[in-house]
């Protein structure tokens, strides 16, 4: 099902700016016995992320409205909102009245393997180096396309994620994910100031990890450091909290600030669905 | 019109790729007396755009034969060619099996103003950096995000084109078009291999002036060598060549090998019109 504008259509007119342009950001949710995971972050983060590339933000109980209309009777899915800059302008300059396209829809939740999130994942090094751009750092835009290089460079299901550094050789994320590791009893994950995409789990394993009385540094790492970490672990608001088995040929233990950061996530969606 | 993979209609699936990432390349062509100008030219970047991300790149035949129906009693128009890694694959990994989506449009022709074509444009500098992206450098794809912000900075309708530098700094190109500069008889444009869009006017700007016994060079060159400059002029396929008369407080003449090129280049329009 999807709600385009509120209304339930598949197709979206091809002069909307977020087709011509990527002029757009967007928004993937786990949904939980109809909940939609950490929506109000999610919220937040769209509507600051639309101050910033001069979107009018959509008015959030509509946006919670529509959400909980295409959450309702799914026990485990994924809800997808995308606000475009909608038509017109012209060219790249956008109309003097900007009306937003907004779209929601929701999918199956990926078909994961129970072991991803217990035993760990197997990760590579992607070749493509992430462009380096502080206007959009951060930000989760509809501009991918750096993403979609990086994920075609390796077809194996054996790799579940590709780890990704940016031109001056620091990481940065994973293709779908936000990396951290632990080394010493410290928490690291990459500065995303020059590149890359905050995402809503990296907060909450940021906050939940200091909350626990663990201290967290974000900083620009080698990765020869990732790989001499005790701990690696990657994130999203999908996959929650996969720990990193083996990177190359590195291999690393499932450890305790990872498992107990897993421990809290599962804490929460049991509170946020019982509530 | 617009024809989408051959058919007349004007909406595409929302699960497209070109518009969830930005997933694509397009080109945009001037129609002069129903013939698409150069689209010799746009078809061999379009299709070194597709293998250099990885999209089978559309028959050429039937890309000719589209842009012909669609040119017809066209006495002035821009086509706009468009193509997406189509739908599918999982998130962004590339499907198993790429059908790339195919659309051309056909649009008026912008009623620019005689005079920016003879008496040259307004500029400004943007505030806007580029990012740095080499692996996607001289390439015209669906993330045009930065352009979109760049041309947000600037309302008035006195000022015709805004120029960006990129992040170190360097003078890369303007939101719509590539830039050139005349100083001593020598031709300057940026090289465009960290960042930039590597235009098809571009190219025959360069090749032109060769021909016409001009040097040109390539290279990176600062905000001051470019207000240094005996001329300054803007090339894109749908506004040609126009002389910049004045770029935030420095004034230019519309000096000899503008106007050479400018000459050269009607010319060659009047070839292929008259053929």
């Amino acid at each position: 099902m999807i709600l385009i504008n509120g209304k339930n259509c598949t197709e979206l007119s091809v002069s909307d700016r977020g087709f011509q342009y990527g002029d757009g950001l967007f928004e993937t949710i786990e949904v939980l016995n109809t909940y939609p995971i950490l929506i109000d972050s999610h919220l937040t983060r769209l509507a600051s992320g639309c101050k910033k590339i001069g979107i009018p933000a959509p008015d959030k109980q509509l946006l919670l409205h529509e959400a909980a209309t295409l959450s309702q009777n799914i026990s485990h899915g994924v809800l997808k909102i995308i606000i475009t800059r909608g038509s017109g302008g012209r060219g790249y300059k956008p109309p003097d009245v900007i009306e937003p396209t907004r779209i929601l829809s929701r999918h199956p939740f990926p078909d994961y393997s129970p072991s991803f999130r217990q035993h760990g994942i197997t990760a590579r090094f992607c070749q493509h180096r992430l462009g380096l751009n502080p206007a959009l750092a951060g930000l989760k835009t509809l501009n991918r396309l750096e993403q979609v290089l990086a994920r075609a460079e390796w077809n194996s299901p054996e790799i579940q994620e590709g780890i990704m550094l940016d031109l001056n050789g620091y990481v940065i994320e994973g293709t779908i994910s936000n990396v951290f590791f632990v080394k010493n009893d410290i928490l690291y994950t990459p500065l995303l100031t020059q590149t890359g995409i905050a995402g809503i789990m990296r907060d909450f394993a940021m906050q939940t990890a200091t909350a626990n009385g663990v201290k967290v540094e974000q900083g620009l790492f080698t990765a020869e450091q990732l790989l001499a970490a005790d701990e690696v672990f990657v994130t999203n608001s999908i996959i929650g909290i996969w720990p990193v088995k083996q990177l190359e040929s590195q291999f690393f233990p499932v450890g305790k600030v990872t498992h107990s950061l897993q421990t809290s996530l599962a804490q929460f969606k049991q509170q946020v669905i019982s509530t």
